[in-house]
């Protein structure tokens, strides 16, 4: 038996449901809520079986892209980069010369009516979901006379003042819903006919919005037997600084030379106020980082190359072009000691069809090593984090330039280009991307269809009953697959609900054994998306199937 | 050229220098103390890029072995496992039903002299490595009445007495130094004479020695806003009781039946007292867990199962028979509800001639579904954790047995093996057994000899002089094996002095590019360990390191 090749049908972001994916990742043992049994603890998710798989296989694609086998860089040679482990705990003084003790603070702001605790800046975004609004409210003003001024510039110009941190709200609100703002007095009662909104669930009543205070994002403990201030430590944050802090370790210690990386991948914290959609915004969660180390003067040629080659890697993970932007960030939403900064955006269905954050690609100028080196502002690290490049001093010989000269430059403190993403939210991406709802299919009510290469099961076996000598076949194959690649064998219930369940896992490939098989050795082989089936050699399905997951 | 192959010389644990391991690692890359530039954090280390290759090497295997294609059962078919990647911090309820709260302590006894404090389970040997002594001490009493007993017993029959819980270390400390105890009463002077040893870094002046206070192992934290006691959580312990939480999660969405396996890897804390021996005990560390839930009535045939099997296991990492040991524990040794236990144990060079902990095997019986399952003692919980077997319901049915005890015996609480051991430790256990004093060799002073498979880097790929068309034909074989292994390419310095840092590093095949390979297209493969040479196809190199890497 074979069968043509029909097109799987292709739901639009803002069409897919997060409600109906969220339910098919409990059923189907991708995601669950952590600690269900105890009601489960906000922000806090659990990976299932298939969703650890899925996990796995792009922690696994990242590594082996950026430590295993790099790229090939601007000169045509490999570049180089060097894994890392670092500690989740480091010693707390990281965490202040890096900036997170001081800094990495959201300003929040209470309703004194509901309780509710909000992100100043995101509740511009906030009350938008929440409401369902067709206008925009914006609480981030540092205080009233800020506050007046956004509200005197939105009014004249349609358009929020320079230097507003809140612009990019503004400016995806616009995208979202064609604009139009109201503002309100923070301190104040914000009545219905002012807002025409509330906090509360009921969506009735009004509320009163305290003025934003600040909380600081890292989670806290204390390890060693003494509980004092001095003994505070911090769950990191970021990977990142755990690589800044091991520079000089990497560069005494490995064959690298600048231009090099250190890529790690592990788990960090961040107290979020708001956890919410789902995995995007959790309170542990993994990333991927990596931090390449350049000349200062070849910074921006890297920046554009990791620009470049991180949008294409995404690609790479089946993701289409058309769900996927990069976005310049623009001078205003810029760190101070950075130069340029990139974010891959995602249409996710609750950003659609606007786009969300994925991963940033940032110019971090030499403001982390400075940070945390000897000398200067930092009278705890026991280490000077700069770089002696022979190649520079032999060129610039070679060109006659003066001693003092040659001394002076040659002896610098790297550039970073920093692309940072998550691994959970890469989880979330792909889980979205391949969320395909099929009404209008026999059997499968959706499809999630994962680029074989990531699918957590790579291929069901199944005999088509379950006598004959099917199963013994079926299940030779099976051994002779496992070895190799996940797969799974079953011989339970009719093929139609078999195919079902492997469609809605997302396993790309079904090799099933069937009465011709045993009469001439060959099986079928039924593609998830297109429903197509051929028949292969039985011998031939090994080979067959490391081939498509090559692709 | 050939050679021929010289063997290895080998080297006994005891006669191996932690402190030159332990540079060794520091000094290639494999682990570095963590924020060393900020003078380190006690208890914390990061793992350099080759011990993060290392480390990752064996974490695939692991999963590899008892995920994606675990052994075959008792009745030759595979086992059924699936993977789980939980949250380490969960809802604290979690740990209040585990038993961790409450019981999760340790008894610490402090030294009001140095102020160092000491876990009194650990302090017999503790005080045996630091003084070099050629007696125990054993503190371990929970009071004096019962510190009368043992020294008593000790006296007496030179063994301490029933149910001492120290017994184990008594034991050890036998083995290790031929015996001899000398005991003193708590919370009085220790002097010299009584018993020559001191808790000053002298090793000279005398201590005082408290009673044993407890003090909680886990590190604790407030995710959300709200700091009090609702809101403290804690990071976990051990990966475990993310396991049991998802018992019924697994069981509802996965297609796995009673005898199956959950198995997870992951990073756990303990705030251990006494950090020591280097990575060894560690107070952020990586484990590998797995749950089997079976039938009651099977549990003892699962038990001997994963006892052989993990042992294998550990084998297959190429650890010497001669370094490793199953230690049934002793009943007294045993936790009240586990009927039995056994630890894999490890030659290391810290305990030399006797061994350590690697891995527990133990049958843990159905104590922790119950202590999760709502109901009983359990008011917080909202699922029951039990199981309808229907194979057993359909079997007693066929034997004709009558209804309700079918109904009673159909539905249970299904028993767990655990196969519990540390991704870190056994990173310690392939460096130990790996590191190889080479002192009579040219070159090298060490080699790092591990299995091919578990080497952080596969080959090294070299031009023997950097002209005459080598490095072409070197850089070529680079960019064809790089695709699928970790190779490196080197072609800096002597031929020797690349040899020697592949030694270093544990490189097990070096590829060389020389004179006669532009004439007959054929390169020199060195092995590492016995320095053999000889000549190989260079269109053969990639399929030759594919099945060396295989074995």
């Amino acid at each position: 038996m074979t069968t043509d090749a029909q097109p799987l049908p292709r739901t639009a972001p803002e069409d897919k449901s997060m409600d109906d994916l969220v339910a098919l990742c409990k059923r189907r043992g991708f995601v669950y809520p952590a600690s269900e049994i105890y009601g489960g603890l906000r922000g806090f998710w659990d990976y299932g079986p298939l969703g650890t798989q899925l996990k796995n296989n792009i922690r696994d694609w990242w590594w082996k892209c950026m430590v295993e086998c790099p790229p090939l860089g601007p000169d045509g040679e490999p570049v180089s980069i060097v894994g890392l482990d670092s500690s989740i705990i480091q010693n707390p003084k990281t965490w202040e010369h890096s900036g997170h003790v001081g800094g990495f603070n959201d300003p929040l702001i209470d309703c004194t009516e509901s309780k509710k605790r909000y992100r100043a800046d995101h509740l511009l975004i906030y009350l938008i979901r929440e409401g369902d609004l067709n206008f925009g409210v914006s609480t981030v003003a540092a205080d009233e006379a800020q506050a007046e001024d956004i509200r005197e510039s939105l009014e004249k110009t349609g358009d929020p003042p320079q230097g507003f941190q809140d612009k990019l709200f503004v400016k995806r609100l616009k995208q979202y819903k064609g604009g139009g703002y109201v503002t309100f007095k923070l301190g104040t009662t914000a009545t219905p006919e002012e807002l025409a909104i509330t906090f509360s669930p009921e969506g009735t009543k009004q509320g009163t919005l305290t003025e934003p205070r600040t909380f600081n994002l890292m989670l806290d403990t204390y390890p060693g037997p003494i509980r004092d201030e001095e003994n505070k430590a911090y769950l990191r944050p970021e990977t990142a600084q755990g690589i800044f802090l091991n520079f000089k370790n990497v560069l005494d210690t490995m064959r690298v030379k600048v231009p090099f990386g250190i890529a790690q991948i592990g788990k960090s914290f961040r107290n979020e106020v708001t956890p919410r959609n789902f995995i995007f915004r959790s309170r542990e969660f993994e990333q991927m980082e990596m931090e390449f180390f350049c000349p200062p003067d070849e910074s921006q040629k890297w920046y554009a190359f990791w620009r470049d080659e991180r949008y294409k890697w995404w690609l790479s993970l089946g993701v289409s072009e058309e769900n996927l932007i990069l976005r310049d960030h623009d001078d205003d939403e810029l760190a101070h000691y950075s130069s340029a900064c990139v974010d891959v955006e995602y249409k996710y269905p609750f950003t659609a069809p606007g786009f969300g954050e994925l991963e940033g690609v940032a110019h971090r100028g030499c403001y982390d090593l400075t940070a945390h080196s000897k000398g200067g502002d930092n009278k705890d690290s026991n280490t000077k984090l700069d770089y002696f490049d022979q190649e520079l001093q032999v060129r610039l010989q070679n060109e006659g330039v003066d001693k003092e000269t040659i001394k002076e430059r040659s002896r610098y403190v790297p550039h970073v280009i920093e692309p940072a993403s998550g691994l959970t939210r890469a989880v979330l991406v792909l889980l979205c991307e391949a969320f395909t709802p099929t009404p209008d299919r026999d059997g499968s009510k959706y499809i999630m269809s994962f680029k074989p290469k990531f699918a957590p099961v790579k291929a069901g076996i199944f005999p088509l009953v379950n006598k004959d000598g099917m199963p013994e076949v079926a299940q030779k194959l099976y051994n002779e697959l496992r070895t190799k690649h996940m797969v799974e064998y079953d011989g339970k219930q009719s093929i139609g609900k078999r195919y079902a369940r492997m469609d809605e896992i997302g396993t790309p490939f079904c090799f099933t054994i069937d009465g011709q098989t045993l009469e001439d050795q060959t099986v079928t082989v039924r593609d998830r998306d297109t429903l197509a089936q051929e028949r292969i050699a039985l011998d031939q399905v090994s080979a067959w199937l490391d081939a498509k997951l090559a692709e």
